[in-house]
């Protein structure tokens, strides 16, 4: 921890007994209403990494966003459910006055060398120099703390065209923190969760939606995490289905050097 | 509820109070070491179900294995965490001598009519009856309350030929219970987990696994996943990354006529 970084901030816990803390948000990570969702999850994940009883490195995350969060002071406790030999489970809940407003679970584990392969391919992709940087006028506070460069699967918004004619809602960007920050586990997170809505991409236009559940897979540990320093990570994601109410978004973080870092799914509420 | 099949009575629940339920491991659906992960998925969603306060249908699952189940008794507490006027929020966990087994999230839901699509296309497959069911001699009982059709990526032990010169972990199978059971979010839950371990596909050898945690969005209500009757579905799953002693296992359930009915994702502990 301890980056002076407006992120390290967003996320800052202060400990009131172990397990228990208390945090505030951040206007510089607002989003249209509340906070934006990722930092929340960075947020509970790192209450789990500050507990003194910890083991091991996240491989698993779970966030549940139950309700709205209100901007100001919220608790969180971070609770070891069981603690084995090289995994350890976590039930983690956010609220404010009483009433809880995001759940979470977590899996830590110490890793060990195996036999290891990646079976997807890094896409094929421009240098992120070589992708122009979206002007974001107007968008929520929290983009401006990202440098976002999207080379396919923009919302309409964002786009230099009149419709970019979106056959499905696949989006492929750079991305890194603005201003720079060197990527960990907590910053990954967050990473997971900056993606446009996939229905603002395959409609076309802005829609009311709201994750309700985000799942990430860390396939990385620390030591790799860092060898990305403070460059730009590539996310891939794509909507399978739209229906009723609900998509969900499915995707991977790559290291600016072809590593697959996350996979990530969520799930969305929309209303059309 | 209330068919009267080894699956149901394999998930079957008594209620204490509400909210908090006494259930038993089934011999029929054990697994090498205790039961089928999937059985308990579905019996912890089973929990969610039963609740008398419980609003819509479900959406998103998470399912945590914290610790190995013993064969026998088992208590599970199901908690409305935060109910909103459309969605609710749950916390499940199962436990053991008073120590937590499993831990879960359930996000359950009313739906509303809204413009809806799916992305991606129906795996172009043979028809169920023209796919050789497998000898499954010698596998674990949970095996045979399953008819599974292998079209392709098969672990070694059940395939016809010395190697399947596996390149990747992907597999597709039709699968449905053995007896024929009405598809239901229960057994489509344990469907979700009924693929074999996606090492031993792309390994072509059994090494030691096991399930941390399983996420499961539900792309289908009731009345859909009615129209599947007592038929089969089709399963496609891979592995993006094998890396250190967890890989993720990410896949689709299709309706037999081609409606995707829920995507799941799971990672997964191996030793190599």
């Amino acid at each position: 921890m301890g980056q002076n970084h407006p992120f390290d901030k967003a996320t800052q816990l202060t400990e009131e007994t172990p397990g228990v803390y208390k945090g505030h948000t951040s206007e510089k990570y607002a989003n249209m209403i509340g906070p934006f969702g990722g930092v929340i999850a960075s947020t509970l994940l790192r209450a789990v990494l500050e507990h003194p009883e910890r083991l091991g490195e996240p491989v698993a995350l779970t966030i549940n966003y139950a309700a709205p969060i209100a901007d100001g002071d919220f608790n969180i406790t971070a609770t070891p459910t069981r603690t084995n030999r090289s995994t350890q489970h976590w039930y983690i809940v956010l609220s404010q006055n009483a009433k809880t407003v995001i759940t979470g679970t977590a899996v830590t584990a110490q890793r060990r060398d195996t036999w290891s392969t990646t079976e997807i391919a890094f896409p094929n992709v421009p240098a992120a120099e070589n992708v122009a940087l979206p002007s974001i006028e107007g968008a929520p506070p929290w983009l401006q703390n990202y440098d976002i460069r999207i080379i396919k699967g923009a919302p309409l918004a964002l786009s230099q065209t009149q419709s970019n004619n979106a056959h499905d809602s696949t989006t492929l960007q750079w991305i890194q923190d603005n201003p720079k920050r060197n990527l960990d586990f907590l910053s990954l997170t967050s990473i997971c969760d900056a993606f446009f809505p996939r229905i603002w991409v395959r409609r076309e236009k802005m829609v009311p939606i709201g994750t309700v559940s985000l799942t990430i897979y860390f396939h990385a540990d620390s030591e790799t995490l860092k060898m990305n320093g403070n460059r730009e990570v590539l996310g891939h994601t794509r909507a399978l289905k739209f229906y009723d109410g609900f998509f969900d978004q499915t995707g991977e973080i790559w290291s600016y050097d072809g590593n697959l870092l996350a996979t990530t799914s969520q799930f969305v509420y929309y209303k059309e």
